[in-house]
């Protein structure tokens, strides 16, 4: 009872996302859905509605004017939309220095598992003599590597040379072209294409004696929803603009 | 040059684990192994060896003398020997009260792997909504589950209390004895034992879906070194009683 | 163009199951639809449609009365209703004494994958000192271990015997209730519980120095249609009863 | 009693896999090492000792006479030395022609395992809409991918050519240059080379809404001896030249 639920509203509601966005707030006992919009509709409803916070699963050509709205309006955001570069994230940036008490989370992936594993790879990664990572996702996908998969092993190359590390040794001297895979700095990526899989990615670092492999595995987009509902509960404690979901782990 | 070289003594030189600390330490470009003592011999020697650092895989019977020489004579102590309980670690504490400068490690595990596979489960486990322990070993292994298996367990169960998660749902109604496991606080814990294996330890935890698994393959001691000579690196600059690894690898 | 469709009817076209098998049939080059059947409409319909094979996926009450019709009537029959027991099987085959030209195919499970894995696992088993098996289901399961999981347990356990094996030696002297989980002949089966998982079989061989792993992953019930498709083109051609997809897979 | 142990020589009985093979013939119930010969030795010994079988893992160099030697004496022959072309296997094979009773078996592979799994793989090769081979070895091997692995995806290959299936889709239209692996007919073949690792195959089929997996793990080359055993075994039953092991399975 003196526990007051936090008023949450959602762009984009009948998109794919978005409409798995209104089931989980809809779902969440701390959250109180009080208004599902999407295109065409006035965004005048959130505020007539006393929104909190937004969580925006739009369009890159819709995002900026929602959150130029919201910030206005004085309602943290919570951004799923894709298509952030260097100068949209200062022009948000920009926009809450008028309203420093603010927060804006924008977040590439809200699975929670893909970016524990990230944060992982990046924390294991100092430990080991070398790194690989596997993806392997069903035979629909466009590119290859994966987005995450490339990011990981960034994260990892990154960190081994933070930290001085050489490159892991390969005593490789007869390949056939594409068996030792695709380089991201110094870390190995290898693509798997089936059907019957979904979405997984398998970190492995070794080292003499021991190897330490961390996989996610991801079955459909409703994984991303405890990610999501992290954000909206996250954002309001937390100022200014926050880039990743991992900066609100806590970890 | 300038940098000068970490003067490390090794205690129980001629047992397997001291045999593997020997061969570590001298093969490290920063260390420079001073002394390799077992059984027998005369401690003093580490002190004419101007040791900086003691490295003790002895026995239960004989780590606290060394431990009271070591502490007495100002050399820094990194011990892989078991046996330690509370008595023991107060000993040691009060022990080092008179040498406010001098860091002792004690580590019941140095294998990396496995104590960063730990500490990642423990980060992990809030954010799921249950976790199961699989670990598998060789078939000459008596207990089961096995030692750091059933820690883990502790720890995730113990991370997932302090978050103020329920028990994770399990709707078996129909169980054969022992399907589902050894019960470790609310984690299920599963012991697989074949010939071929060597020591292995999978953690999967679980949300609507997704799935993230860490796994930690050891194949034989030489995995322990490194974890070792993380500890003569660290320890010197903390001082007092440090019990686990975990605490000098600066996640 | 020389080459003719395989006319089929499925009956319980509308349940789970059968309206997936009408899809699958529909979509098959080599197959022709010709009836789509469900509790209430005429079984004249199969004969009035020329049907070839009849595919059943109805309930244990109405297929008994199915199969009388369909052997009387001339069609072969692939059956995935589940509810046969020795008697009624005896039943089908008495039936089938008056038509011996008929086939008809009934199999408890027609995933190609889980059907393949206890083939090989039954294959393998002789040549390994012991093997244990892990199955992996959401949380929303009622029995542990999986049906699918203690069926390949007894095949393993019993061609272990066929070839004179002794029991896999097990050094276990100190185990917490459950741990090494539940014994199906002389064979251990694990049952893990998770949300976000599916449903995923994993079958251990170890020997001295080496392990082999068989492991199964389905993760939706379209992963039946393979083998129904399977059976309905090789039905025709196999006159009597058959129990068991592995029978037609000519492996 | 009444059982006569199988009389048994090896040669190249002080290299890494005699020595190892000498320790095996020796521990078997049913086997009897009545000599253990090397470079230098004369081999009438083995017609001496009365020597059935004949192991040889000596050297491309000198296989060849061993095999005359063995066969003009009426022995039969295991061999694990490589270095056999089409060339020689066919002057092997003329040699028997005046020996029909004797049985000579060459085999490239002994690891039980790594034999099952590629009769496994090809089994269920022709059932899947694609396939691909992860192969995973310590780095500081020199060629990528792995002989095994190779051959493997050249055995799935083949098997779906036979069964007459078109090349698995693959939809990637954007690759980082090798993600996708190696090309071995049409199946992709990745290769993860890390310190900690042994020698590992995972071949992975998939179709719609599941994935069959069969993995190999093999830590040292005492996983070779099960296969030299059952090699001794039935050769001396198997008249005339055998290559493979997997002919000797009886699967």
């Amino acid at each position: 009872m003196s526990e007051e639920l936090i008023r949450v509203g959602v762009l984009g509601a009948r998109g794919r996302m978005g409409a798995q966005a209104v089931g989980a707030v809809d779902g969440a006992a701390d959250l109180d859905l009080v208004a599902a919009l999407d295109a065409g509709d006035d965004l005048a409803a959130l505020v007539d509605a006393k929104a909190q916070v937004v969580v925006d699963f739009t369009h890159p050509d819709a995002v900026m004017d929602n959150l130029r709205f919201a910030i206005d309006a004085g309602v943290h955001a919570v951004v799923g939309t894709t298509g952030f570069d260097q100068d949209r994230l200062r022009t948000v940036t920009g926009w809450l220095g008028a309203k420093p008490e603010l927060g804006v989370l924008i977040a590439p992936n809200f699975a929670l598992g893909a970016v524990l594993a990230m944060r992982f790879a990046q924390q294991a990664a100092r430990f080991y003599e070398s790194a690989e990572v596997i993806e392997l996702h069903h035979n629909r996908k466009a590119d290859a590597p994966s987005g995450t998969a490339a990011h990981t092993a960034q994260l990892i190359s990154q960190a081994r040379t933070d930290a001085g590390l050489a490159p892991g040794s390969d005593a490789t001297t007869s390949e056939m072209a594409g068996a030792r895979g695709a380089n991201v700095g110094d870390v190995r990526v290898h693509s798997v294409r089936l059907p019957g899989l979904v979405a997984h990615e398998e970190i492995l670092f070794g080292a003499e004696g021991e190897t330490l492999t961390i996989r996610h595995d991801s079955m459909d987009r409703s994984s991303f929803m405890p990610g999501v509902l992290l954000g909206v509960r996250a954002v309001r404690t937390r100022p200014g603009l926050t880039v990743g979901l991992e900066h609100v782990l806590e970890l």
